[in-house]
């Protein structure tokens, strides 16, 4: 392809002078040298890092495959997985789909909707009842296949199928992503012979959207997986620790955002220009936040889809408190080309924009926004991706993947960890009054009486 | 209906004592009272206020009216606004709709869609690839008709409307929501003879759900707006000025969150535990941040939508900066019933559950969650909605703009203004060489040329 993403950080140099970014060249080395090396905190998470180098055409001839099957027979994929395990194939598929692909009136490839990332008593009888009038599958993706909410969803849907299928069809349209020696799900799938695919110990969710965990749904929705590995070990090797802090993007990002919160920015506001990217936002919110928000550290993650939300997030970022910087994702061309029309009348004044492109007014925009949030005293930290394909959205998800684990080993965090995330399931469970949980429901039902 | 809306604050006291929020009786019923006697700032926009109260039988039966002749005509309706202008109404439809009712194979009311929030070259092209196979209508909402993006779309589709259905019949199938005596889309109504509505000049677009700019989309959509008035009216005498302090929910939670911003939070995160509550959010953001967010003053507003984001936030909620409170909204009863089948290999260890409702195991990673991130030093705010309907939507809508009001007043900002969303505008005109920007196009040039 050639072209790459590309990061711009200019405009952050009048709140933190360049130098200062520059000093943090040894320790942003270092952290990406630990990475590789292995010799960072949470070093038994580090399967991510090689997914794309290490991707064989085997594997994506496999996926490809099992996605053709499920695209026959299938109307719609149900994606079941909570966390990393359904927001990276979201991303990827929201990025890359039409926008009213739900309304469009012929679908040459199955229509995905999402479950067990809720427990929405509502979500679930409404999806049930859509179900009914439709041929589905499945993809369940779990590691241990035991989180209350995929497990859930799966009990419901899996007997679903089965009610519409048989038995024995439902086999063929359930595939697992799963542990690949132990667990709820590779039990299930072992026994009843679903199509499986591993989930390595050493990657944790929310850095698994290259392997099975992402590419089994992003193909079965018809998209180029070759293309979005590509993309990701272009940039594998551009940000490797083998290329100098000047030219790493990963390492200039991570050293400008910790800057950046050592200067009292706590809030990273990731915004966009096309309101495709709105799921690639939530990813990045988890992808961050899970990583960096531990030991009361951390930028607190936000993200806005412009212009639509400066009408209502604009105001507070303008003009609130002095406590965010602004991450940009620009896509420089659209996919599709529209031009203003003249009106005859002109009541609204728009006719010296007629015959130029929409796109060009929202380039204006962008560049606006940045000057006006420049003077407003938020600096602006600026990503380019070419256009929105799947090389160019592999070379994306690899850039931020890689420049998490390099910022998080800046901020002294084990970036690979998420202890907090298992606080609120232990109440849950202790409420619930699950089997093995007796002493923790005694305690937690006295702490409710008091 | 008897029942209300409720608040608690039992448990932001351990973070804040009571005392210290009861100690804001006096400048919380100040504030209240400012509102009702218009005698604070931004006092030329206090006409959300009474809305409720004064919706007239007419104006409601008109409205119905309307969306009787649109509902069979059309099978799609694009609702063309941006901010205060479809946030309302996008909030208030999402919160009632199926969950999937784009997939649905048939339907009672047209589908609602949304243009002229963005200015998305790919989104455009695509909305109107899609009109080309249906039968669509516009509703277009504008005070003044010449904001970029509503306008770009309103040209387009207007077009696209008159050359499938013809001059005349386009006619018939456009709505104008506007200012009722001038500004260009109130020329073009009047001119076209396009049925329309009136923003009235003392409401700005965040206080405008419960005005025409709300009630005709949602009416279109299939709801009841009577019943959304009349849960807004019964809010509008809970949290009138001479309901005390201690009685008065809208005073409470003003006064709550900002003791709790002088304590350092300075982040609020409305979560939901009910994915359709998710546009509530996206409303609520704008009502807050826009009011609030100047001066360099006011609360973050941020937004999750739990357990979903449990899984990506969660991390950060638990253990990040402690800069953050949460207010939660909870929804007693869901309006559908499933109950946990049972498995009999039981391999995900869900027999427990069996037998009892999804709503059960919601409600206890809600209080899961609270318990959770109270031991964390997150203070918890809680709103609890009986059920998710319109009347209690509408008492939702109310109590958050009547608190807003009355927070602004306390922060002592003017909480009816957004002078910093005009930034962004005029680099963008100046950029593209809008007539009458001339000096500031040369300006802005010269700038970039440094």
């Amino acid at each position: 392809m050639g072209k790459n993403i590309d990061l711009c950080l200019n405009n952050i140099y009048q709140f933190i002078p360049k130098n200062i970014i520059d000093n943090q060249k040894v320790a942003a080395e270092d952290a990406c040298k630990a990475l590789h090396r292995g010799s960072g905190k949470g070093n038994d998470f580090l399967g991510w890092l090689n997914l794309p180098s290490e991707a064989s055409d085997e594997l994506l001839a496999d996926i490809e495959n099992t996605a053709k099957i499920l695209q026959k027979k299938c109307e719609i994929i149900v994606v079941i997985g909570i966390g990393g395990s359904y927001l990276g194939a979201r991303a990827v598929i929201d990025a890359l789909s039409n926008s009213f692909v739900f309304l469009q009136k012929e679908h040459q490839f199955p229509i995905i909707l999402y479950a067990g990332q809720n427990i929405g008593e509502d979500y679930l009888f409404e999806l049930q009842s859509l179900l009914k009038n439709y041929k589905f599958g499945i993809i369940s993706i779990s590691k241990s296949g035991t989180t209350t909410e995929p497990a859930l969803a799966f009990r419901l849907l899996g007997e679903q199928l089965e009610a519409q299928q048989g038995k024995e069809q439902a086999k063929q349209l359930i595939v697992a992503i799963t542990d690949k020696a132990r667990g709820a799900l590779h039990t299930l799938a072992v026994e009843q012979g679903y199509k499986s695919y591993v989930i390595e110990d050493n990657i944790g969710g929310r850095f698994s959207v290259l392997s099975p965990v992402g590419l089994m749904p992003i193909a079965v929705a018809g998209f180029n997986i070759r293309q979005l590995i590509a993309g990701a070990k272009d940039m594998q090797y551009e940000t490797s620790d083998n290329v100098p802090f000047e030219k790493n993007l990963a390492m200039q990002y991570a050293a400008a955002r910790n800057e950046l919160l050592k200067s009292g920015r706590i809030i990273e506001v990731l915004a966009n220009f096309h309101s495709k990217l709105h799921y690639i936002a939530e990813w990045w919110k988890q992808l961050y936040g899970e990583s960096e928000g531990k030991e009361n550290k951390g930028i607190f993650p936000a993200s806005v889809d412009f212009t639509t939300d400066l009408h209502s997030m604009g105001q507070y970022l303008q003009e609130g408190q002095r406590v965010i910087f602004e991450t940009v994702i620009s896509v420089e061309e659209p996919n599709f080309e529209k031009r203003i029309p003249t009106d005859t009348a002109n009541r609204d004044g728009l006719n010296f924009l007629a015959g130029r492109r929409i796109d060009e007014v929202n380039k204006m925009a962008e560049l606006g926004t940045m000057l006006a949030h420049i003077d407003g005293n938020v600096p602006n930290i600026k990503i380019t991706m070419p256009k929105l394909n799947e090389y160019y959205i592999g070379q994306l998800l690899y850039f931020f993947e890689k420049a998490c684990g390099i910022s998080g080993y800046m901020l002294e965090v084990n970036p690979f960890d998420q202890p907090g995330v298992e606080a609120y399931k232990k109440n849950m469970f202790a409420l619930l009054n699950k089997p093995g949980y007796e002493k923790q429901s005694e305690e937690i039902f006295l702490r409710l009486k008091k």
